[in-house]
Formats: structure tokens, C-alpha cells, sequence
């Protein structure tokens, strides 16, 4: 795998995102983040993962730039793709840990809130999810996803202005579960996998199986329409050059 | 229309409640006032609209005194009336904002939560939906649509008893976003549509379609058992003689 | 009836649960109790219920000690009525109010979140859902009827780890309604019943069941695959050495 590292270590998987500065997503890099965890899902000899970023950025979410020299074909079968990664982060029936060790706006954002526990780092980090800025719709799905941490009022508000949040912030909207200095984010989400750990695996996963059957359903559900609508926008001048400004941007400030 | 003013400035419109002193709603009303938010919805020169009420009254919800009056014809199509304008406005796509400038009981308030924000001034006002203490049954399409704002647990408590709230409280719940000075609703009404209004508009509106899914599901579902429970609760001796208690004392208290 | 007392006063039964010291519940309790409810349900001359335990313990949930002894048949007849009972509880539409004397875990739990009420007696008492612990599987209509009063994310948190809470605590995350002194609970549970009682009764009833359809749906659904998944973990060796090791230590400490 070239932008997924998995390191194994007393049982617990550690998934490092490792892509340029922002580990911003691309077709490839969602694919080997796909088998990752699906191979840590069917390893009997593995009980819990953490997923891990790099320093500053846990993950910039989808990569834009790339994105935006993608063709039509390339465009939907990244999207369906990256569902399909979040369904299967959300049917992942071990512990699942997200070590947010920097920035994690839009898809990085996405990525956390399917893990069980969040723990972010502190600092100036902005984490949350805002597509609609970005001229992005969001699916019901996500909706649902950020509601099930947030609560739907807050979920809604949030997103229909694309608010972002520090690490305090997160917290104290139960985004995030606990901030400590980057330093101390690895040792603090294996002890909270051990703390998962302690109680009989084949209960814990069944409950947790149990308690996720609506996400579940929704990620699992046809995601034609919402695809087709998502392309629509996203090939619309508005959005293009939207993303055009964005990526201007992206690409003055902060070469990557 | 008699009941219901509509303005345009600045692409928004401006859809003023204007019935009696408290902008109680009875059939030619609530039918105007669906009227004129479908218009808006189809008018491509709009986009967004804020509710207003009138001083001291955003409005009293549904006018008990002419209902009291009604045939069963009457009242069975008051219900269903009334249940599309709420569906009308939950399945509404544009940003809209409801401008609180007073009283909002009941069928108020209950305009006001299908909006997407809620200003109300400050002031000795009343918020909140009271159909227990009237003896009218609360549909569980209403409980999802309280919730989706308070919460379940809180939605049920406050729906059990009836409770009513000041702007103050009703900001700590989450019931209303903002208690401005009366004099400064419009103004923030405006304000806030301006922040929706700064994002590519097709992909908020699809974002707040996507976003309201399960909600318009419940006001789209056919309400035939509801409404008959509804008209069977509202016809018993029970019923009739707490209208008729609420109404004596409206009418001796506060001409309208 | 040998482990659950009724007795009527003013309109309401005061259902009383009696077993041992610690009100564990096995088979022939359940059966007791879900007919008392049910009886209650049916009886035009009572207008709500009150649920009481005993000093110090409400209830201690399921009796481990009754089950482990119990053989496949038996164990499975188990779960099918307990979640009559709960089903039988949820789907109750008159008020009922919880009047939770002391601990309250896993089963105790269950009741008392059936109810549309909650008050704890103060001291050093537990309540909460401690399923995961035990090693026994968390279904989805009990995580749905945990999260009806705590939100998703904390009803998800707190059973992934079994957390316990003492009164003052089950408070603020709105596990518990008010916590008064030992001797004033059914003062405060009669109060509270009463407050309900005021309002049309009819409508409050059906408003109840409105609100409570998607709870009510949940445990009127096929509980086969539920059950069947709970009793091939409740004879793994893993579930059956945990329980072990908790019937050792509740027969050493404190014998019932």
C-alpha cells in the first residue's frame, strides 16, 4: 500500500493515513483504506483499531485538487467508493479509535465519527463537517451519522453552515471525547481500546452490531439517487468554480 | 388574500401573519398561508422567506373559537388543511426563518419549528406546544418534529404536561436560536437568511432536503387514523367542555 | 400472586415488587409482574401505576443466579417474556411513574425507563444498563429505549462500557427525573401521577402512544434473531465463566 500503513501491535491494529502533507483522499487511497480495514475486520488475531493521521492533519478530507481533474467516470466511482468506505467503518465490529492528531474538516471529519471514541489533539485544529461551503450535498447518510454523536438540531445547524470547531470546542459539543497534547494521543486511545478490551469480545461486538443497525441501514441503503444528485452539482458551473476558488487557494498557500 | 401579507425585498419574501390581534388560524388562514409558501417555493426569483407575526402575537395557533364553531365536515378538513400546511413547510427547500415578535403557542409554535431558525423578541411571551392541556391529541408526526429540535426525552416531558416557555428558557432548550429586542427581529431574520443564502443554493437546498427526509416522510404519510382520532377526541363531552372553558375565558379576557 | 403486590389507592396501583432483598427477577416474577401490568392496563378504575421496589434496592434486574441454573428452554422462555414484559411496559398508556427506592441496574433499569417518570431515592445507589459487563448482548430496542431518554451518543457510550451512575449523576444526563429522600419517593411518584391525571385523559393516552409508536415498534417486532443471538453467547464458555465468577462473588457478599 502506498498511502495506508498498518503497523500491528498487541493485538490492536494502528492504521496510519499517509498521503503528502494533508493525507487529503484520493481514488487509491480510499481503496487501500477499504482492505485495511476489512483485513483488521477478519483478523481473528487482531481486537481493535486506532486509526491514526499525521502531524497538524489527521486527514484534509477528499483531495480536491485531484478530484477536480477527474473525469465523470472517475468522479462517480470515487464517490461510491468512498461510501463505501464509510459503511465499512460503520459495520466494523471491533473497537475502533480515532487518533485526530491535527485538522479533520469534511471527509477526515467523516472518517472520526465512524470510531467508536474520538481523541483529538490540542491546538489550533478545526474538525467538522462542511460540504455545504464546499458546494457538496449531504447525504441523509451522513446527516444521520453526524446527528447520532450531535443530536439532530445541532447536526442540522452545523451543517447547514458548514461550522467547523477546535479541539475545546468539539468537546464540548460531543464531537470529539477527550483532547490531550499530540504527544499523548497513541497512548491514550490504546487505553481506551483496553478499556473496550476488558469485557467479552463476541457481547461487546454483537452490542455494538446492535446499536448501529439504523446507521448500518442507512449506509447500506441504494445510494444511486444521492450519487446522481451529488455528480449533477458537482459538474454544475456554480460548484466548478466553487472548487476552481478553493483549489486556487489550496494551491497558493499551502503547497502540498 | 385577507389573512396573509407577502412582500418581496432583496429576493426574500416577507410573509406576514395579519389576523385579528393574535393571528389566530382557522381554514381560509391556514389555506392562504400554504398558498403563499408554495409560491415562494416555485418563484426562482426568491430565495428565502421569513414568517412574521404581529406585535405582542407571532401567532395563538389554531382559532379555537371558530373551530368550537364548526360541522364535523368543517373540522375534518381544518385538520387535514392544516396537517398539508405543516408539511408544506417542513418539505420547503429555501431558507426560511421564523421572526417570533410574540405569543406562540400550539399551532405557532408549531409553524415556527418546521422553520430552519427561530428569532423572538424579548418580552412576558410564550412558546411552546400545548395541545394536552386543550385536550387535543399530539400526532406523532409533531412529536418527531419537537424532537428533532429538543430532543426526544425532553420533547415527550414538555408534550406530556403541555409546558410553555419564555424566550429566555426556550433558548436554553434549543427551542428558539436567538432573543433580540423586537425592534431588531427583522433585521436578524434578514441577517441569518444572508448567511444561507452565501452558499451555492442548489447544494443547500438539496442538503436541507436530504437533511429532512425522515420528517417530511412522517407529514407525507397518510393521516387518515390520526386525523379520525383526532375528531373523535375533539367531538366527546370530555373535549367539548374544555374548549368550551378555555373559550369562555378568551373571550371574556382578551377581545379579539 | 407471591412476588409482586398491588395495591389500589385513589385510581392508581401502587405495584409493588417483592423478591428476596434485592428484587431479582426470574421467571415466574416477570410472568407476576407483566400480568399486574396488563391488569392495570385494562382496569377503567385505575388512571396510572407506580412502580416500587424495596429499601435499598428497586430492582437488581435479573436474577444470574435463578438463570444460570436455568436449562436452554427455560432460558429462552426467559428473554421471550422478559421482553413482553418491557414490550407490555412501553406500550402502557396510562401514566406510570418509577419509584426507584434504591439500586437499579441492567433489568431494574429496563422498568424503570418504561415509564414516563423517574424519582430516585437518594444515597450511595446505582442505575444504568450494565449489560456488556455481565458479558449479555445489548438489543437494539433496548439501546432505542435507553437513547429515547439520554440521546444516541450517550445511550451508545454508556452501555459500551456498562456504566453505572448514582442518583445525582442519572440526573444530569436525564436518567432520572428528581432524586428526594427515601421517604418521600411516593409522595413525590402520587404528585407526579396526578399532575398527568389533570388533563383529559383520553387524549393524554393517545398522545402517549403517539409519541411512543417507533418504541412501541421496536419491541413488537420479531425478537427471534435478537433472542437466538443472546442465548448462543449466554452458553459460550466465555459468558458462562463470567457469570460464574459474579454469582461467586454475589453469594459470598451478600447473601439474598
Amino acid at each position: 500500500m502506498d498511502f495506508v500503513k498498518v503497523a500491528e501491535e498487541q493485538r490492536i491494529a494502528h492504521i496510519h493515513l499517509d498521503r503528502g502533507r494533508s493525507n487529503a483522499m484520493e481514488q487509491q487511497m480510499i481503496e487501500e483504506l477499504q482492505q485495511a480495514i476489512e483485513a483488521v475486520q477478519k483478523n481473528p488475531g487482531l481486537d481493535g483499531l486506532v486509526l491514526h493521521g499525521k502531524p497538524d492533519f489527521f486527514s484534509a478530507g477528499l483531495d480536491l485538487i485531484a478530484l477536480y481533474a477527474y473525469n465523470e467516470g472517475e468522479v462517480r466511482q470515487l464517490w461510491y467508493t468512498f461510501l463505501k468506505l464509510i459503511y465499512t467503518l460503520v459495520a466494523f465490529d471491533k473497537p475502533a479509535v480515532a487518533a485526530i492528531s491535527g485538522h479533520s474538516p469534511a471527509g477526515g471529519c467523516a472518517l472520526a465519527i465512524c470510531c467508536d471514541y474520538r481523541i483529538m489533539a490540542e491546538g489550533d485544529y478545526i474538525i467538522g463537517l462542511n460540504e455545504i461551503p464546499v458546494g457538496i450535498i449531504v447525504p441523509e447518510s451522513v446527516f444521520q451519522l453526524y446527528s447520532f454523536w450531535l443530536g439532530k438540531a445541532n447536526a442540522y445547524r452545523f451543517l447547514l453552515e458548514g461550522k467547523l470547531f477546535n479541539p475545546q470546542d468539539a468537546m464540548k459539543i460531543g464531537l470529539v471525547d477527550e483532547v490531550v497534547g499530540a504527544k499523548s494521543i497513541r497512548t491514550a486511545a490504546v487505553r481506551q481500546i483496553g478499556k473496550y478490551m476488558q469485557y467479552e469480545r463476541n457481547a461487546w461486538r454483537e452490542s455494538k452490531r446492535q446499536m448501529r443497525r439504523s446507521l448500518i441501514a442507512q449506509f447500506e441503503a441504494d445510494h444511486t439517487d444521492t450519487v446522481e444528485a451529488l455528480l449533477k452539482r458537482w459538474w454544475s458551473p456554480a460548484s466548478r468554480s466553487i472548487l476552481k476558488a478553493i483549489i486556487d487557494n489550496l494551491q497558493q498557500g499551502s503547497p502540498r
